[in-house]
């Protein structure tokens, strides 16, 4: 019998502090819209399915079914008051006690002779299928590096683990001549695996000092008296869109969004993510007595020196002193652009930076493109456009009514400065 | 170095939950009252001098000055809520993370040729001064067991923990055959070590599944996702006794504190622990409304039967249904006097059972009887009476004033039926 160690995912904790914040957000009134949430592996030419045993995958995503929210994990989110008293009321705690994730539906395929290719989707009601995005993208990222490392030897194996380590020295190295450049982790979805996402954080955690914030392993932050970090993703957008009736509320979602937000979370949480339908309308949708009362934005595609360009004018248009304001950068940094922003925005405004895959998935082997996204909303497929229309997700026909409707024509698409 | 792990004690949860809800209990109002905490070794003829030396007891105790309480225990107090919703405020808690407990009075003196004796003493306001108690008790446990085994071989320690395998499991097939007489740790400050305490609870945890409750240690319970269980003890009542200025204001001193716990945590934790002074007052300074309202007593000392049945007296003259009531028994219970009090009981009263040494610390090595009780209040001695005079602790002069003031005359002084 193989003990519950064995497993990829352990505890339900493990996964992003934002998918807490997220459910919360919209619960109760919209826990029960049926959506689906399908994966994508944007990484050419890795086909997953040659790497991964049907089995393997099944077992894992099964034992995912079986693990409930520990006692002690519901102390820990009650107890969470870092953005805002009792963040987490009773009623939605014993909703996550209570829940049960949705079925898993993957299917197998044969594509040619000896080929074969996988889908993997998850359908039912919003709370708890949210939950799947984390912990698909952990098992799916956990299996692949598995079976590359079964095929070193132990040697070769050393030999990763030691590249990881020198690698995570240079950049801990860089970043330290940088003390007002502060970091957090972003990387469970990436991650190599568990274990050396836990050394990255607690090495970061132990070398830069206050320069590290926290991490959005929530399973980690508890463990390690960290700080739990994350805020929204594109996903309440995509959702609130997909439940809409018409044009106009489609183009009313991501402020219809920012309402949800402000009255739940108020201040310790206002840090706004526009691009869900581009940038364009996405920051000029914060109303001005938001602009001043939000703590600030999330950069998450395109270019994030044209993006923090574009906030500070729209700060500047609603008369908001940007220095008071943060922008958090989370889209494919490495240390190299980290510092490159930090320089840029340098006493303009604060930055922040949520370090992914480049932290938490750097010893030599290819990190993968893997997402998990809402692709569904009461059977209507969901969009998203994002600044980078690679990174748009949706069918090619309603990606073409959203960027009808929110005059999408940015020119970041595919354009980064680095 | 040594590593942190080396220690004895790791964490400021590594106590009693009870401590938490006293100092909660009595903080703000009294937390600065200056008391003074000693160290007895109620077991002669150990001399503990003789097994434990002064340089290894003052490395263990400087080293509890040193730990914090980390973020993750604040989240995880903060989020209790199996009593009372937010029982712990965020005043008591800054406090809790901001507070430094006092330096510890540690004096080895010569008694004669060769021969010494320790004194133990923690001077200081009431919070922190009060988290010594179990920290010291776990110290000293701790070193004088691991003095013993070091005298073992390596043949001889596995038997010490054979015995204390077989015990357990001897005691719990015991307990299996009264699946109602329901069983919690309350094992922490007498214990063998810390990770045999783990090893008894975890076992417990297992195999009687709803027959035990949970765990008096904060820790353990955070660990392991248990109950965390306790409400107050002797040094509440012994504290506001010592402020007294008056004979009367003695006299009224327990039922005073019987009215801050309930206005502090109303039914929750409403277990009454009457024998302080005597149980002949204690039980009947509840008044009529709170024999109705509380949940019921605790029993620490002198025969468990008689308290019971004097209980089930006061219900019935106060109109009372016992049945709706419970009685906490915690004072020196084995297996045996557990299934006697279980059954003299059954289905006249509610009855629940906080094992300690002889869960704990039942592995053919003696168990000590060693406390750390408040000896001064504001210069003033402190005194406890029990229902046991040996267990009463005080100067013998203010011994004799309380007997007096508490009308102190009951037969059951060292009378135990078992």
């Amino acid at each position: 019998m193989k003990t519950e160690s064995e497993y990829i995912v352990t505890s339900r904790l493990d996964s992003d502090f934002y998918k807490f914040t997220m459910e919360n957000n919209f619960f109760p009134e919209f826990k029960d819209v049926p959506v689906k949430y399908s994966f994508k592996n944007r990484t050419d030419p890795v086909n997953l399915a040659d790497h991964i045993e049907e089995k393997d995958l099944r077992r894992e995503l099964g034992h995912v079914l079986e693990i409930p929210v520990k006692k002690t994990e519901l102390h820990y989110l009650r107890g969470t008051n870092e953005y805002q008293e009792r963040m987490f009321p009773e009623t939605y705690l014993e909703n996550l006690e209570k829940q049960k994730l949705p079925a898993y539906d993957l299917a197998y395929k044969r594509t040619g002779p000896g080929k074969k290719k996988f889908t993997l989707d998850f359908s039912g009601p919003w709370s708890p299928t949210t939950h799947w995005e984390i912990h698909g993208l952990e098992i799916v990222n956990g299996l692949y590096y598995k079976s590359l490392m079964q095929k070193l030897s132990k040697f070769e194996k050393d030999a990763v683990f030691a590249t990881g380590t020198l690698r995570l020295l240079e950049k801990i190295n860089i970043l330290k001549q940088y003390p007002d450049a502060l970091i957090s982790d972003f990387g469970t979805r990436r991650r190599f695996n568990k274990d050396w996402q836990e050394y990255c954080v607690l090495t970061a955690a132990e070398e830069l000092g206050k320069q590290f914030l926290g991490t959005s392993n929530v399973e980690l932050a508890m463990k390690h008296s960290l700080l739990p970090m994350g805020t929204a993703a594109h996903e309440t957008d995509m959702v609130i869109a997909g439940m809409a009736s018409n044009d106009h509320e489609i183009r009313g979602a991501h402020r219809k969004v920012l309402d949800l937000w402000w009255n739940k979370y108020g201040y310790g949480l206002s840090i706004a993510l526009p691009d869900t339908f581009g940038s364009d309308t996405g920051i000029t949708d914060m109303s001005y007595a938001y602009a001043h009362s939000w703590k600030g934005f999330r950069q998450d595609s395109g270019d994030p020196i044209i993006f923090g360009e574009r906030v500070l004018d729209f700060y500047k248009k609603c008369g908001v002193n940007a220095k008071d304001k943060m922008i958090v950068f989370s889209d494919g940094l490495t240390v190299e652009n980290i510092v490159k922003i930090f320089l840029h925005f340098k006493g303009r405004v604060r930055t922040t930076f949520g370090w992914g895959t480049n932290f938490t998935n750097d010893l030599g082997l290819k990190a993968l493109s893997l997402v998990i996204k809402v692709s569904e909303v009461m059977g209507h497929g969901a969009v998203k456009l994002s600044d980078n229309i690679a990174k748009a997700t949706g069918k090619p026909e309603d990606i073409e009514i959203y960027k009808r409707i929110f005059r999408y024509a940015n020119t970041l698409n595919n354009v980064c400065v680095y």
